[in-house]
């Protein structure tokens, strides 16, 4: 009887009152992504293991739980580890949505605008803040190649964090062909692009000399790396001008420029909308604009996505185009909890009985439930630690069965 | 490029038409479930492969899906393929719902009015309308050993199907203890009890004929089963009067007698309460009063339950006393789906444009808002199709940017 009954390692128990702020933002995020037009779908949460190996998931790919073959004798004489298995578990929502999507076009809009609200998994080493299963909101559009889809992405996004009650965000924005063209005009192998995208996605931690050396100590030219600083300076203060001296491709930052302008207009002063050439994200799947949003005093991104016109492409040889924004739910979830910053809307009563016919008692909760959250109790023995129980349990009135005189608790 | 992009085997993708009716019968249902202070709680779909292989889930047990060990070199040299596994997928939520209430219960009201509505896994043989992942809709009652949970979860069960929109409907009730008292009466041995039940289980299905062959066939002795289809027969007719002529333990039978009258009281001639000898149910786990719910013109149940009173006690060692119930999401969603019950409240309205000016199309699009669930979306060279496609996809209003009349669909 000295078994433990903690949830699986990394993973978590939500208690009611977690549950009330999870299933509130959840509200949220779903009303306003529906109010603009998109259509929420599901898909399992188990899928074809190939699938999932076959993605461009980059480190998430080692993070994959593997589902053991059933129904048949396992052939156990094997050198390969992977014969045994034929599913796996999700680690996110866009390489199902990008198979749903194949799978279901003639039943779709030719234009499809996607929800997903569900949880994935990645088997992480447990540290601070990461889970092995936590939720994902998504949204999609797919199918339509102009930037109409990064206005109307990131303008769903600010409504949806205004909705939640956040007053100060912004939204950060760039596009990988930028930083690729400017590291090609260089002169840097276009092998070790991705390497270099992940020192200079450090730049607003480690700084600009800090991206220096550590370019310079994984043995880059270090011409090449002074001019790549240089011109990421010069992008820095001057912004969409300093893509303009360097003469990059007039088409993407005429693009990035209209996504900014737009979006602004669009914000209306309620939040900010910002070109940031050092917003890179991890996934291998983005082909063009990616985007971060902050939240005004936290540290780190809430959300991100961006364009990735080649996914649905590498699975089954038809270009469709896609862009997709991603809320961190369990980011939000902190945020929104540490801060109180979605209250419930009903108080919670108690309705205490000792009465023996059950029935009445019932009426009186169905009476009372027009205005409260209301549980019905037996009256414990100790009726003064059962109220300061309730009370910790978010109660904040009992009425006693059948007095009928409200009570404040506390 | 011939790749399959259909969902794993046995599981499904759903359609934005269809997760509108999913999420509002999840909302219905979550919402009559919190207005009875029932309390919302979530556990990983991940479990400890021990705990779920523990429990008294029957057949079920065949049915997990197990996770391979990650993290090391998986030694492949052994006889046990259980040895490469830690963890499965949960195959319903009563498991780690007992789990949660060990872990948390210092955290939670000591009577515990719990909610679930989550997904579960079982690597079912496909056949019509069993998924291998599917919905479960929970409530719970943790630590009251009295009738007053019963009633209390009979009518919040109730009170949600009223809430979905059903009219008809029948809610039939048995004590496990009565017919294992008329067993053990009769002289069945204690052993044969449950295969004894699996054929009284069908009675609804063969008759009462049906089920004297069937046990006749397993080699029950004739007498022994003559004697119990008499009195099956005469409970049948005669109903809790036929219980009470047999003898059988008065409190049960007035524990179920009050279960009855008390719920059909509180149904106020808007559903029916009754009790039923052959409702078994299949889990292991049941103690005492198990009840299904049959809504008029439907075969079988549609959501069911009863009360556990030994599961906590055997994984922990303390007596926690439990009743439980749940509807079957699955059956309820094609049942309502099938005869439009839940009709959508916003018309869809697709707002067409062919402008370059997009932000002035989703302030346009905000301003529907209010009234329409609206989406963007631009103008096709084949604009009767694009009609016809919008209708196709529950749009009943369109209107032109920037013409601003709105035109109907069909």
């Amino acid at each position: 009887m000295s078994k433990s009954f903690l949830p699986v390692r990394g993973t978590k128990d939500f208690l009611p009152s977690e549950m009330e702020v999870r299933e509130k933002i959840r509200e949220v995020i779903l009303k306003t992504y529906q109010k603009y037009g998109f259509n929420q779908i599901k898909t399992p949460i188990i899928e074809d293991i190939d699938l999932l190996l076959g993605s461009d998931g980059g480190d998430n790919l080692k993070l994959i739980y593997k589902i053991l073959k059933r129904g048949e004798k396992l052939n156990l004489e094997t050198d390969n580890i992977d014969d045994l298995v034929d599913l796996g578990l999700r680690y996110d929502l866009t390489v199902p949505l990008a198979r749903f999507y194949i799978n279901n076009k003639e039943k779709l809009l030719p234009i499809f605008k996607s929800i997903q609200i569900d949880d994935v998994f990645r088997a992480e080493r447990p540290q601070r803040g990461r889970s092995r299963q936590f939720t994902q909101c998504d949204i999609d559009i797919i199918n339509d190649e102009s930037i109409n889809s990064e206005i109307e992405i990131i303008y769903v996004a600010g409504q949806t964090l205004l909705n939640l009650g956040f007053k100060d965000f912004t939204f950060k924005i760039s596009d990988r062909r930028l930083l690729n063209e400017i590291l090609a005009n260089i002169g840097f192998d276009r092998d070790s692009f991705a390497d270099i995208c992940i020192s200079v996605d450090k730049l607003d931690k480690i700084g600009l000399e800090g991206v220096k050396t550590e370019l310079i100590k994984k043995e880059y030219d270090n011409d090449k790396v002074t001019k790549l600083i240089g011109d990421l300076t010069n992008i820095k203060t001057k912004g969409i001008n300093g893509l303009k001296e360097l003469k990059l491709n007039d088409n993407v930052i005429s693009e990035v420029e209209t996504i900014v302008n737009n979006s602004n207009d669009l914000a209306n002063g309620k939040y900010q909308v910002e070109f940031d050439i050092n917003i890179i994200r991890g996934q291998g799947y983005y082909t063009a604009s990616v985007f971060e949003v902050y939240l005004s005093g936290f540290d780190g991104a809430s959300g991100g996505g961006g364009r990735y016109n080649d996914m649905i492409e590498k699975l089954n040889g038809f270009n469709v185009p896609a862009v997709g924004f991603s809320f961190g739910f369990e980011r939000l979830f902190i945020i929104i909890s540490e801060n109180n910053l979605l209250m419930e809307k009903k108080e919670k009563l108690a309705l205490i009985y000792e009465a023996d016919d059950f029935s009445e008692v019932v009426k009186l909760m169905e009476e009372y439930s027009a205005q409260f959250n209301v549980t019905t109790i037996k009256r414990r023995k100790n009726f003064g630690y059962q109220l300061t129980n309730l009370k910790e349990n978010g109660y904040t009135k009992y009425v006693l069965f059948k007095e009928k005189i409200i009570e404040n608790l506390g």
